[in-house]
């Protein structure tokens, strides 16, 4: 990007690397659907394949990128904490996964199969992060999969105690009690969450990935 | 994380893929000293070496992750884009970099060398972006690169026209000329930006990265 009179530096520019593009698979579901599971044992098949991939959900952003105000406040200012941390509000969820959305963006970039498991209830959220990827690279950089898990076997599984707080009203705008999901029209896959095991599911999705050629 | 009861899935379990952690390479020095350009060429040299690598700069971060208020506000209502953009104020150059920081983590995560290129003028940015980085590590994650280049070099150089600018007005709180730059105390490797070839440059990043044991 830079180039130098300085009579010491013969040449002086940037060369970027040239890399295969990887992709984003995004699982969206109910809470206890499965996704994260599936991605995790995803992530596991493709290490085993050599292929680099990695798991982005809630126990890695929601600590550092998107943090909530509470959570900033302890290395921030009040200001600065409130201004940037991230609440439930409708405005503050469609910044979480616009930032989710941005930095897998940045993963395929980089190479590599990039897994995402959050609820993203919203069919506007996923179109913009679809968009977001696709239009960097190609419309194969974008797998959406639908974790089609029946809310009442969500709800035994009930993981964190969360359907049971929603039940109660302990928990409002709760997705699919108190709040909508908003199904995929045309998702890329479709698993039957409530009645196959995990790595079924699994290899549903690395099929899909060797088919469309980001897996070999 | 999910455990469930439904009895066609025996074992409903997510595990991790255990992944030795890359490093984050924080270059920092003015606009113009080099560090996207030296931060590329190491970025050649790992791929030729098979590390895996990605650098993180304005170029790939600014119309994404940290867009401004004006390029969210094609996408998004404005009241998102006001609430979200970051502009060049203090506060908003702060969380500027604690994204970049969160970023680089999750790549070391992931297993990258993670090259970031960003003036990133201030000791407490930098200081908070090693915390983020080394608190989930240990301290060898987090390699600060100081690309420390005279001024006059750099107005030399002037790659976007930015000094002219500067010079002339037209930019405020323009690091280097009204706005302070605060030079590492102690960097993990300290740059003669201007009397150096980039590809001497270069060599002595990935010397010190093997030395720690990061590339091979």
């Amino acid at each position: 990007m830079s180039e130098s009179d300085s009579p010491t530096i013969v040449k002086w520019h940037s060369a970027s690397v040239e890399r295969a593009r990887g992709c984003v698979v995004w699982f969206t579901g109910l809470s206890g659907s499965g996704k994260s599971t599936v991605a995790n044992r995803v992530d596991e098949l493709l290490a085993n394949l050599g292929t680099p991939s990695f798991v982005l959900d809630g126990d890695n952003v929601r600590h550092g990128l998107n943090a909530t105000p509470q959570i900033l406040a302890q290395r921030h200012s009040t200001e600065f904490a409130e201004r940037f941390g991230l609440t439930f509000s409708s405005i503050d969820r469609e910044e979480n996964i616009r930032r989710i959305a941005c930095v897998a963006e940045l993963f395929v970039a980089a190479g590599l199969v990039t897994l995402t498991a959050f609820v993203s209830p919203f069919r506007r959220d996923r179109d913009l992060a679809r968009q977001l990827v696709v239009e960097r690279g190609g419309v194969e950089d974008f797998v959406e999969v639908f974790v089609d898990t029946p809310i009442e076997i969500c709800e035994t599984r009930d993981p964190k105690g969360l359907y049971k707080k929603a039940r109660a009203g302990e928990i409002k705008n709760f997705t699919g009690i108190s709040d909508p999901y908003e199904s995929p029209n045309h998702p890329e896959l479709h698993l039957a969450g409530g009645s196959k095991s995990i790595d079924e599911l699994a290899n549903e999705v690395v099929d899909y990935l060797r088919k469309i050629k980001k897996v070999f």
